[in-house]
């Protein structure tokens, strides 16, 4: 019987374990964290992710995508909330079912791990933390927290889907030719709390993703089942404005009160959560290869990190997983085949989702505010209503089409440049000669 | 009284120490390995180095240039060895003082070590390897390979001068937001060895670098104090050819005889060197920041690991400990002042040298075959010769002048490209209108 061990059983490790394992697969998942079904951790109030086209599509291979998405609160565009004037809605898609999903993180890696339990050859050991992996050797070395003590695993064959921060992929790093990178952004972020109103309703509209985009920063919002929102603000480490330029309490309100003023009565203690919760990074990893011979792989953030703006970090991995099954499906479980096609098919991808999700975050954070943008927005619902399967927009591309990432990437750019040009010179749809647009389009210039 | 602790008693460890120890810093070292001065290992065996101008002005600095030179063979040009037909010298420099120096890599250590010990404010721990260090805590765990044991350290100023695989870097890199990257090269190398003659004297020219430049591949060979030859071949991982290609001695034969048949004689033991020993990978670390406040520091290649093919690697590492030195004094040994202005000042030239370094790769392997290469340097040493001060060949502004490396990359790429524009048209210096390049060169195009 094949065995395969994976080290991690976060959200992409549990997806991919239950497609393994009901391919006949024996499959051991070491997980560091304790399991999320026992902890107390209040429903919702976690991160919350945006699930979209593919991550729905790889959920009904394991026949999960129902189930979850009764969980999901759909989002049918951005709600823009300027700092002074009226918010406006600006649509993701044409359609009613062209939405994204907001989806708690615990919620979902609940609803995974109850469909892995139910795996005969699936094994989950949580509070076991991959300390260490011998390539040569091919023995993982685990720590037992709970007990406290560490042993030495045999691994034959190793998936590593442990995250941005991968033992798995550090290993790696430091016993092969791995190329590898990490960068930083210059700015970090924050999450804030809007709790429900008291009479236990949303406090903004909930089919949205609130963002308040003010140039070189931005605050979004996306809601939760508890009829929460959970805020994010992104705002660079250090500067005017910066993290480092709140010393004192009043500094935040002063701030917020200044570039947020219709979120501040929302928030519920704003400047407690401010000092109390972590300043994250945002960080884009990137390596190659992937994987050595047939022994190890790594997929998902381990493989390729990338920053949330485009809210496709989950749905990448959960692409990833499809595409391996795909791979080992059609290769009869020859790991030795499956892990360099695996990496050779899903590398420019997911490079290419790298770059997506970074220029995403000028336009979520700068373009979103100009009107320009939901003109355009508008033209390109317009083109694909009268151009059906000759256009799509690019953020229908990445996330109501499962485009491959690159092509999205490449056609996106150039549609891009040539849609806000067009928008440039108008000031309504109205005014836009549709099919002239069309044919720039098409003709790429 | 100040204390820093370097992680690293290597060449450019044991430099900054000495530095350090003379300013009334008290420096304690923890090196991994153990101490070379007890091991017995042949002299000029190992791998030898290419000491140019950087490294010497950094040594006169601790009085040990002359000591050093001593114990070195001055390499007056590149020795070109085609596969068919005469060698040649193309040489360095225009002046009998423009030479680089081959220095065996131990013999130096010896030496710094050995100024090092007469040092009352520095301590060496040998078979001391630094595990990891807790930014937060200003703790160093440093394991006694001898002792077989870990301990932690306080060290509330750390510098790592701990080589490409730095410890200190990659806790950095796990527990800060370092920007940081590694990328291989295709190709590897591989040591071998021309052991002297049987009257004991040179096989091959001894002041000179020899260079058997093949187009996607080459080997050199640099003198001994021994008067052996360290050959390093340089060639893909895989392909045609390539290290993955000669499963066999009689491969390792036949690829020799047919693409270096003058070396086949000299290598005293072909296949048998070649299979015992290791194929080494080429890589280059790129990072940012290289600091924490005033609490920590990388150095040399703990901070830029680079390529070996313009000889600059330890050059580089000891034009840092001048740099480093400098700054203490200027700024009275505050660490917090002068890390961050190490780090700017820094940067850029490494990064340039970086890059310089990876160029070099494609002159030496490829065009130092070109007769209009060979001519190109004819016409740097005229031009060096009729303007002096007012035009520097790249190499010379790298290996003969301490050019900050930002500007010998910025106008070394100029120059070589109008250089190489006015050599493709000739034949011989005489046909070249000197001036006419002179001009040209001042316009920069």
């Amino acid at each position: 019987m094949r065995e395969v061990t994976l080290v991690g059983g976060g959200l992409s490790g549990a997806l991919l374990a239950l497609m393994l394992a009901r391919r006949g697969v024996k499959v051991t998942v070491y997980e560091r964290r304790a399991d999320v079904r026992a902890e107390q951790i209040e429903e919702g109030r976690s991160i919350n992710l945006a699930l979209s086209v593919r991550g729905i599509h790889a959920l009904n291979r394991v026949g999960l995508d129902a189930e979850v998405l009764a969980r999901a609160i759909p989002m049918r565009g951005r709600y823009i909330h300027p700092v002074t004037g009226s918010c406006s809605l600006i649509p993701y898609g044409r359609t009613a079912d062209e939405v994204i999903h907001s989806v708690g993180r615990r919620g979902l890696n609940v609803q995974l791990l109850d469909a892995l339990a139910r795996e005969k050859n699936a094994t989950v050991h949580f509070q076991h933390r991959c300390t260490n992996y011998n390539l040569r050797t091919q023995t993982l070395t685990i720590r037992d927290e709970a007990a406290g003590r560490e042993v030495g695993v045999e691994a034959p064959v190793v998936i590593g889907t442990d995250g941005a921060a991968s033992a798995v992929r550090l290993a790696l790093m430091q016993s092969t030719r791995m190329n590898y990178s990490q960068e930083y952004l210059d700015h970090g972020y924050k999450e804030l709390t809007i709790p429900p109103a008291p009479d236990g309703t949303f406090r903004l509209e909930p089919n949205a993703l609130h963002i308040w985009p003010r140039g070189g920063y931005m605050m979004i919002a996306l809601p939760n089942l508890d009829r929460s929102f959970t805020c994010t603000l992104f705002l660079p480490h250090r500067g005017e404005p910066g993290f480092d330029q709140f010393p004192m309490p009043e500094a935040v309100t002063s701030f917020f009160t200044r570039t947020f003023p219709d979120a501040v009565p929302l928030i519920a203690d704003l400047p407690g959560e401010f000092f109390r919760n972590p300043t994250g990074g945002l960080v884009t990893v990137r390596c190659s290869p992937w994987y050595s011979e047939g022994r190890v792989l790594l997929l998902g953030d381990a493989a390729h990190a990338i920053v949330p703006f485009f809210g496709q970090g989950m749905n990448c991995a959960f692409e990833d997983c499809e595409v391996l099954a795909d791979l080992f499906d059609e290769h009869g479980g020859n790991w030795d085949e499956v892990f360099p096609r695996f990496f050779a098919s899903r590398k420019p991808n997911t490079d290419a989702i790298a770059q997506l999700a970074l220029d995403n975050f000028i336009e979520m954070r700068d373009t979103s505010a100009d009107p320009h943008f939901a003109l355009k927005r508008q033209l390109e619902h317009k083109l694909e209503e009268r151009y059906p399967g000759q256009f799509v927009s690019k953020y229908g591309m990445v996330s109501f089409h499962r485009t491959p990432y690159r092509d999205a990437l490449e056609r996106g750019r150039v549609q891009d440049r040539i849609l806000m040009d067009v928008c440039a010179r108008a000031n309504a749809l109205a005014e836009i000669d549709i099919d002239a647009a069309f044919a720039r389009l098409r003709a790429g210039a």
